[in-house]
Order: structure tokens, then sequence, then C-alpha cells
């Protein structure tokens, strides 16, 4: 199945210059959609992982699907304010300024394995931020999936040392793309 | 399985005097999530839904997991700006103000039979949006489905008209609740 062919590249979103990539005719396509989280667990089924964490708000889209199909724990990741339990949180370089996100305080244990599910790896920066927060709770990272990579920005550089699984490899576009 | 013990009242969130359900409890339990999703697929097993639609952030919890288990397309709905390509919007009465949400323009045809889903009915406002932007592309709605219904807010009366399946109903808590 060509899943690639279900990516959608929108010009100049969500800046001029930029182009997006949207996973939305993908989702929207039920064999497609069950197709990816099959794949996907399939590169984690050795792993073995406990729960799966993903931040807000398209992470939880995959994440969800996968501890569905993997039948394990799904721990969302949330922007300040959103959690209503006791959070921690951390905060996180991005290209410009920084970005806090948070977790409830019970969501993973000391010693759980942790899978790190988002739907696209650009520069990695919101996956390096989530993977150190799970990392605050003693947790061990099972592996990071995601639906797309976008190779040319060489996001598995910054997520170095982790296992990264991608189910769409996507190339140089015409423009400087964006996961925004 | 009591999937009502595993859903946590939060006091005085997000303000004081409001009780905040937490479904992350749930969520986090793999044999749960699993159950809940399954208990919401057998609701609609007759229906034969075509599309989910569900409503950022936490619709996508249940909304996604649920499109993967029937086996057909998920769609988000978003707040503005979120979606990169040409939407259809609706903006709907809340208790005070208003709210708008977005869909892709394509996401669902016309004669399409399409499952609403999200993760609480409280006074039924946002479900109601979106039940309205759905609508507007000429689909059918298949129905409405939940993980929890808030039974003494009485949201299923302002849904009049649809099948609204909930996996747990809860009671009168000891002070006014919330879905916020």
């Amino acid at each position: 199945m060509d899943l690639r062919a279900l990516l959608r590249e929108i010009y100049d979103f969500p800046k001029e210059g930029i182009v997006f990539l949207d996973i939305t005719p993908l989702l929207g396509d039920g064999k497609a959609f069950h197709h990816a989280v099959d794949m996907m667990a399939a590169r984690f089924a050795d792993a073995n992982p406990t729960k799966i964490v993903a931040a807000e708000a398209r992470g939880f889209i995959f994440g969800a699907a996968l501890a569905y199909k993997m039948r394990i724990g799904f721990v969302p990741v949330r922007k300040p304010g959103k959690l209503p339990y006791k959070t921690q949180s951390v905060t996180y370089d991005l290209e410009y300024g920084t970005d806090t996100l948070c977790m409830h305080e019970d969501a993973v244990l000391r010693g759980e394995k942790v899978l790190v599910v988002d739907d696209l790896l650009a520069t990695g920066g919101t996956l390096k931020g989530v993977l150190k927060l799970v990392e605050t709770f003693g947790a061990e990272i099972a592996g990071v999936g995601v639906l797309v990579e976008l190779d040319f920005l060489n996001g598995k550089d910054s997520l170095n040392g982790y296992s990264v699984q991608s189910v769409v490899h996507v190339g140089t576009p015409d423009k400087k793309p964006s996961c925004a």
C-alpha cells in the first residue's frame, strides 16, 4: 500500500515558504490508517513496551490507536494547564524560544518500558522534549515510533541512542518543509 | 470490568467548585482502554459508519482507536488555524460565549455515515457543534459515542434525535461536575 501517496503537501502553511505535510488523507482512508498502525506495531513487537506516551494533539491519533492494537496503556502529554491531576513538566528548546510539556506524575512508573509516538519526525524538537519528560520518571525508552520521517531534516540525529522507527520516509521537497 | 472505578474525580479543576472527571487512569490501563474501545465498537456494529469524526484533543484518543478497530477513516475536528487544507467551520454557543470548530472540506463526502466520538458527554455543547459541522457536509449521522456520560447534566436531551451510546454512566457527585 502506497502510504506516501496519501500524504498531501500544502504550500505556505503555516507560513509562506513552508511546505506542510498533511496526514489527514491517510487518516481518512480506513485501510491505510489501519495498515499504518499495524506497521508501527510490528516494528516494536519485540520491544515489549508497557505504555505508549504521545503529545497532543496529533500525537494522540497514532498513539491511541497503537495502544489499542498493542493492548497497553496510553499516556497523554499535554500543554500546561490541561491535565487535571498533579503533573511533572519539562521545558525544552525550540528553534525560536522554548516550550513546556506536562504528564501526570503517576502516569508512568519507574522501570516501565515506554514507546513514544508521534505523527511526524522533523527536527525532533518535540520528541526530544517528550523523551526528556519520560526519563524524569525513571522509565526506560523502548523506542520512538512515527508515521512520517522527513529524512532531509536529520531529526534522527537529535534522537541518537534511541530506536527510531518510521512507517514512511519522505525525501527533499521543493520548499522548506515543516512539522508545525 | 469496572471502568467507573478507573475514573478519578479531581476537585476544584479547572476552577473552584468544579469536579473534573479524569479519564487518564482508564487510558493508562491497557486492558481497560482496550475493553472500553471494544464496547463502543459493539454499540455501533450495526450502524455501519464509514468515518469517525472527533474533536481535539481528548476526542482524538477514543476516536482514533475506534477508527482503527472498525477499520474506517478518522477525521480530526480542530480549532481554527490548525488544519492546513481548506476548511469548513461552524461557530456554536457555549454557556459563556461561542466557540468555532473546523474540518477539512474534503474530509467527509455527501451521504457518508459518520460516527461522532468524544470522551465525555456533559452538557453536550461541543458535540452539538461537531454534529452541526458534519451535517453541513450532507453526511448522515450514524450515532454519537462517548466513553463517559454525566447523566445528571442531561446532555442527551440536547442531542435529541441522535443515537447516543455511552460506555460508562456517572451519577450525581458531591459538587458540580465539569467536562472542561
